[in-house]
Protein backbone atom coordinates (compact mmCIF):
# COMPACT_ATOMS: atom_id res chain seq x y z
CA UNK A 1 0.00 0.00 0.00
CA UNK A 2 1.25 3.70 -0.78
CA UNK A 3 1.87 5.84 2.10
CA UNK A 4 0.60 8.80 0.70
CA UNK A 5 -2.36 10.07 2.86
CA UNK A 6 -5.21 12.55 1.13
CA UNK A 7 -7.16 13.88 3.99
CA UNK A 8 -11.45 14.65 2.73
CA UNK A 9 -13.99 16.64 5.12
CA UNK A 10 -17.50 16.24 4.16
CA UNK A 11 -19.80 18.93 3.13
CA UNK A 12 -22.58 18.02 4.37
CA UNK A 13 -24.57 15.10 6.02
CA UNK A 14 -27.96 12.60 4.42
CA UNK A 15 -30.80 12.74 6.52
CA UNK A 16 -33.00 10.02 5.47
CA UNK A 17 -35.58 7.05 7.28
CA UNK A 18 -32.69 4.38 6.37
CA UNK A 19 -31.51 3.72 9.94
CA UNK A 20 -30.63 0.01 9.61
CA UNK A 21 -27.83 -1.54 7.45
CA UNK A 22 -29.59 -4.57 7.04
CA UNK A 23 -32.80 -3.40 5.59
CA UNK A 24 -31.77 -0.44 3.38
CA UNK A 25 -31.84 -1.41 -0.40
CA UNK A 26 -28.22 -2.46 -2.06
CA UNK A 27 -29.21 0.36 -5.09
CA UNK A 28 -31.14 3.45 -5.03
CA UNK A 29 -33.52 1.98 -7.71
CA UNK A 30 -34.19 -1.22 -5.46
CA UNK A 31 -36.94 0.42 -3.06
CA UNK A 32 -34.76 3.50 -1.80
CA UNK A 33 -36.97 6.16 0.18
CA UNK A 34 -36.44 10.13 -0.71
CA UNK A 35 -34.00 12.21 1.74
CA UNK A 36 -32.33 15.49 2.43
CA UNK A 37 -28.90 16.07 1.41
CA UNK A 38 -28.16 18.83 3.96
CA UNK A 39 -25.30 20.48 3.03
CA UNK A 40 -22.85 22.73 5.26
CA UNK A 41 -24.17 26.39 5.19
CA UNK A 42 -21.18 27.84 4.72
CA UNK A 43 -21.09 25.90 1.04
CA UNK A 44 -24.08 27.07 -0.14
CA UNK A 45 -22.43 29.17 -2.52
CA UNK A 46 -21.04 25.59 -4.52
CA UNK A 47 -24.98 24.84 -5.03
CA UNK A 48 -25.93 27.61 -7.30
CA UNK A 49 -27.25 26.62 -10.21
CA UNK A 50 -28.55 23.36 -9.32
CA UNK A 51 -32.11 22.77 -9.82
CA UNK A 52 -34.91 20.66 -9.43
CA UNK A 53 -35.34 17.95 -12.00
CA UNK A 54 -31.56 17.84 -12.02
CA UNK A 55 -29.84 13.95 -12.25
CA UNK A 56 -26.66 14.36 -9.61
CA UNK A 57 -24.24 11.65 -8.48
CA UNK A 58 -23.73 12.48 -4.57
CA UNK A 59 -20.43 11.12 -3.72
CA UNK A 60 -20.53 9.75 0.16
CA UNK A 61 -18.12 8.53 2.79
CA UNK A 62 -19.39 4.57 3.67
CA UNK A 63 -18.38 5.05 7.52
CA UNK A 64 -19.50 1.14 8.73
CA UNK A 65 -17.40 0.09 5.51
CA UNK A 66 -14.47 -2.36 6.08
CA UNK A 67 -11.34 -0.86 4.46
CA UNK A 68 -8.94 -4.45 4.43
CA UNK A 69 -11.56 -6.45 2.49
CA UNK A 70 -10.64 -6.73 -1.13
CA UNK A 71 -12.65 -9.91 -2.37
CA UNK A 72 -16.67 -10.24 -1.32
CA UNK A 73 -19.29 -12.41 -2.94
CA UNK A 74 -21.65 -9.87 -5.24
CA UNK A 75 -24.63 -8.71 -3.21
CA UNK A 76 -23.66 -10.46 -0.02
CA UNK A 77 -25.00 -14.02 -1.80
CA UNK A 78 -22.53 -16.68 -0.79
CA UNK A 79 -23.61 -18.56 -3.74
CA UNK A 80 -22.14 -16.37 -6.01
CA UNK A 81 -18.16 -16.59 -6.37
CA UNK A 82 -15.86 -14.54 -4.56
CA UNK A 83 -14.96 -11.01 -6.87
CA UNK A 84 -12.79 -8.48 -6.40
CA UNK A 85 -14.16 -5.59 -4.31
CA UNK A 86 -13.13 -2.99 -7.57
CA UNK A 87 -15.32 -5.29 -9.39
CA UNK A 88 -18.31 -4.77 -7.64
CA UNK A 89 -20.04 -1.67 -5.43
CA UNK A 90 -19.54 -3.61 -2.02
CA UNK A 91 -19.17 -1.04 0.54
CA UNK A 92 -16.32 -2.79 1.37
CA UNK A 93 -12.56 -1.80 0.08
CA UNK A 94 -9.96 0.56 0.62
CA UNK A 95 -11.55 3.63 0.32
CA UNK A 96 -15.26 3.45 1.24
CA UNK A 97 -16.63 6.12 -1.16
CA UNK A 98 -19.99 5.41 -2.41
CA UNK A 99 -21.63 6.33 -5.28
CA UNK A 100 -25.14 7.30 -5.85
CA UNK A 101 -27.11 8.78 -8.63
CA UNK A 102 -30.45 11.07 -7.56
CA UNK A 103 -32.95 13.55 -8.94
CA UNK A 104 -33.59 16.57 -7.96
CA UNK A 105 -36.77 17.14 -6.27
CA UNK A 106 -36.13 20.90 -4.25
CA UNK A 107 -34.14 23.04 -3.31
CA UNK A 108 -34.53 25.17 -0.12
CA UNK A 109 -31.62 26.93 1.00
CA UNK A 110 -28.42 24.66 1.62
CA UNK A 111 -31.29 21.32 1.30
CA UNK A 112 -32.07 19.08 -1.55
CA UNK A 113 -34.37 16.85 -1.45
CA UNK A 114 -33.74 13.67 -3.44
CA UNK A 115 -35.67 10.85 -5.03
CA UNK A 116 -34.19 7.10 -4.35
CA UNK A 117 -30.83 7.12 -2.16
CA UNK A 118 -30.05 4.25 -0.81
CA UNK A 119 -27.54 6.06 2.02
CA UNK A 120 -28.39 5.47 5.94
CA UNK A 121 -28.91 8.66 7.90
CA UNK A 122 -25.77 10.50 8.92
CA UNK A 123 -24.06 9.44 5.82
CA UNK A 124 -21.20 11.88 5.50
CA UNK A 125 -21.48 13.46 1.96
CA UNK A 126 -18.20 14.43 -0.10
CA UNK A 127 -19.19 16.09 -2.87
CA UNK A 128 -22.23 16.54 -5.89
CA UNK A 129 -21.35 15.94 -9.63
CA UNK A 130 -23.65 16.91 -12.53
CA UNK A 131 -24.51 13.97 -14.76
CA UNK A 132 -22.72 14.69 -17.66
CA UNK A 133 -24.90 14.75 -21.17
CA UNK A 134 -23.10 12.33 -23.68
CA UNK A 135 -23.04 15.41 -25.99
CA UNK A 136 -20.13 17.55 -25.20
CA UNK A 137 -21.40 20.89 -26.81
CA UNK A 138 -24.32 20.53 -24.49
CA UNK A 139 -21.65 20.95 -21.46
CA UNK B 1 -17.14 23.20 7.55
CA UNK B 2 -17.37 20.38 9.47
CA UNK B 3 -14.61 19.61 11.74
CA UNK B 4 -15.08 15.63 11.25
CA UNK B 5 -11.83 14.07 8.84
CA UNK B 6 -11.29 11.09 6.75
CA UNK B 7 -8.27 9.74 5.34
CA UNK B 8 -7.76 8.29 2.21
CA UNK B 9 -4.74 6.37 0.51
CA UNK B 10 -4.17 6.11 -2.87
CA UNK B 11 -5.12 2.56 -4.92
CA UNK B 12 -2.94 3.41 -7.84
CA UNK B 13 -1.60 5.51 -10.36
CA UNK B 14 -2.43 6.64 -13.63
CA UNK B 15 0.33 6.34 -16.03
CA UNK B 16 -0.23 8.69 -19.36
CA UNK B 17 1.60 10.59 -21.94
CA UNK B 18 -0.70 13.26 -20.51
CA UNK B 19 1.44 15.56 -18.74
CA UNK B 20 0.23 18.81 -19.10
CA UNK B 21 -2.77 20.42 -17.45
CA UNK B 22 -3.21 22.99 -19.83
CA UNK B 23 -3.19 20.94 -22.99
CA UNK B 24 -5.13 17.83 -21.30
CA UNK B 25 -9.07 17.18 -22.83
CA UNK B 26 -12.14 18.30 -20.10
CA UNK B 27 -13.79 14.59 -20.22
CA UNK B 28 -12.43 11.16 -21.91
CA UNK B 29 -14.90 11.45 -24.98
CA UNK B 30 -13.12 14.55 -25.63
CA UNK B 31 -10.15 13.17 -27.07
CA UNK B 32 -8.06 11.60 -24.75
CA UNK B 33 -5.47 9.03 -24.84
CA UNK B 34 -5.40 5.95 -23.62
CA UNK B 35 -3.83 5.32 -20.47
CA UNK B 36 -2.87 2.43 -17.48
CA UNK B 37 -3.88 2.16 -14.27
CA UNK B 38 -1.02 0.68 -12.04
CA UNK B 39 -2.55 -0.93 -8.73
CA UNK B 40 -0.61 -1.26 -5.94
CA UNK B 41 0.53 -4.77 -6.25
CA UNK B 42 -1.04 -5.67 -2.45
CA UNK B 43 -4.28 -5.01 -3.62
CA UNK B 44 -4.22 -7.05 -6.85
CA UNK B 45 -6.88 -9.20 -5.48
CA UNK B 46 -9.28 -6.95 -5.66
CA UNK B 47 -9.10 -6.94 -9.28
CA UNK B 48 -10.35 -10.28 -9.50
CA UNK B 49 -12.94 -10.61 -11.87
CA UNK B 50 -12.58 -7.55 -14.06
CA UNK B 51 -12.18 -8.15 -17.76
CA UNK B 52 -11.40 -6.10 -20.94
CA UNK B 53 -14.24 -5.01 -22.56
CA UNK B 54 -15.59 -3.95 -19.29
CA UNK B 55 -16.61 -0.53 -18.65
CA UNK B 56 -15.22 1.18 -15.01
CA UNK B 57 -15.35 3.78 -13.19
CA UNK B 58 -12.05 5.11 -12.46
CA UNK B 59 -12.16 7.49 -8.87
CA UNK B 60 -9.03 9.77 -8.78
CA UNK B 61 -7.58 12.13 -6.46
CA UNK B 62 -7.01 15.79 -8.12
CA UNK B 63 -3.85 16.68 -6.69
CA UNK B 64 -3.40 19.86 -8.78
CA UNK B 65 -7.45 21.19 -7.91
CA UNK B 66 -8.11 23.89 -5.23
CA UNK B 67 -9.61 23.38 -2.69
CA UNK B 68 -11.50 26.81 -1.22
CA UNK B 69 -13.22 27.61 -4.84
CA UNK B 70 -16.87 27.44 -4.83
CA UNK B 71 -17.74 29.43 -7.66
CA UNK B 72 -16.64 29.03 -11.42
CA UNK B 73 -16.95 30.05 -14.76
CA UNK B 74 -17.90 26.44 -16.36
CA UNK B 75 -14.99 24.87 -18.92
CA UNK B 76 -13.21 27.94 -17.73
CA UNK B 77 -15.18 29.97 -20.47
CA UNK B 78 -15.36 33.48 -18.66
CA UNK B 79 -18.40 34.47 -21.06
CA UNK B 80 -20.64 31.33 -19.08
CA UNK B 81 -21.99 32.69 -15.42
CA UNK B 82 -20.29 31.39 -12.61
CA UNK B 83 -22.07 28.36 -11.28
CA UNK B 84 -21.42 26.57 -7.91
CA UNK B 85 -18.86 23.75 -8.37
CA UNK B 86 -20.98 21.28 -7.21
CA UNK B 87 -23.07 22.12 -10.52
CA UNK B 88 -19.85 21.35 -12.61
CA UNK B 89 -17.48 18.93 -13.13
CA UNK B 90 -14.55 21.81 -12.30
CA UNK B 91 -11.82 19.78 -10.26
CA UNK B 92 -11.71 22.82 -8.23
CA UNK B 93 -14.03 22.00 -5.30
CA UNK B 94 -13.61 21.35 -1.38
CA UNK B 95 -12.96 17.46 -1.92
CA UNK B 96 -11.15 17.45 -5.47
CA UNK B 97 -12.67 13.46 -6.48
CA UNK B 98 -12.29 13.16 -10.27
CA UNK B 99 -14.98 10.59 -11.72
CA UNK B 100 -13.72 9.17 -15.07
CA UNK B 101 -16.11 6.30 -17.01
CA UNK B 102 -13.43 4.23 -19.42
CA UNK B 103 -13.20 1.06 -20.70
CA UNK B 104 -11.13 -1.82 -20.07
CA UNK B 105 -8.49 -3.13 -22.89
CA UNK B 106 -6.15 -5.29 -21.33
CA UNK B 107 -4.96 -6.11 -17.64
CA UNK B 108 -1.47 -7.61 -17.21
CA UNK B 109 -1.26 -8.76 -13.50
CA UNK B 110 -1.64 -5.07 -11.12
CA UNK B 111 -1.99 -3.31 -14.39
CA UNK B 112 -5.30 -1.87 -16.48
CA UNK B 113 -4.88 -0.37 -19.80
CA UNK B 114 -8.00 1.67 -20.48
CA UNK B 115 -9.32 3.46 -23.24
CA UNK B 116 -9.56 7.35 -23.25
CA UNK B 117 -8.88 8.65 -20.00
CA UNK B 118 -8.59 12.32 -19.00
CA UNK B 119 -6.24 12.15 -16.02
CA UNK B 120 -2.77 13.87 -16.24
CA UNK B 121 0.25 11.06 -15.63
CA UNK B 122 0.92 10.37 -11.92
CA UNK B 123 -2.95 11.12 -11.02
CA UNK B 124 -3.17 9.08 -7.53
CA UNK B 125 -6.73 6.25 -8.19
CA UNK B 126 -8.91 5.73 -5.18
CA UNK B 127 -11.27 3.11 -6.57
CA UNK B 128 -12.54 1.21 -9.11
CA UNK B 129 -15.89 0.43 -9.51
CA UNK B 130 -18.39 -1.18 -12.37
CA UNK B 131 -21.03 0.69 -14.04
CA UNK B 132 -24.19 -1.10 -13.15
CA UNK B 133 -26.33 -2.66 -16.00
CA UNK B 134 -30.11 -0.71 -15.84
CA UNK B 135 -31.71 -3.45 -14.90
CA UNK B 136 -31.14 -4.98 -10.92
CA UNK B 137 -31.15 -9.13 -12.12
CA UNK B 138 -28.31 -8.70 -13.84
CA UNK B 139 -26.02 -7.04 -11.15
Amino acid sequence: MSDERFELTPIGKVRSPLRDLAAAPKQGDEGAPDAWLVIEANLVAGLRGIQAGDDVLVLTWLDRASRDVLEVHPRSDSSRPLQGVFGTRSPDRPNPIGLHRVEVMEIIDNRIRVHRLEALDGTPILDLKPVLSADPGER
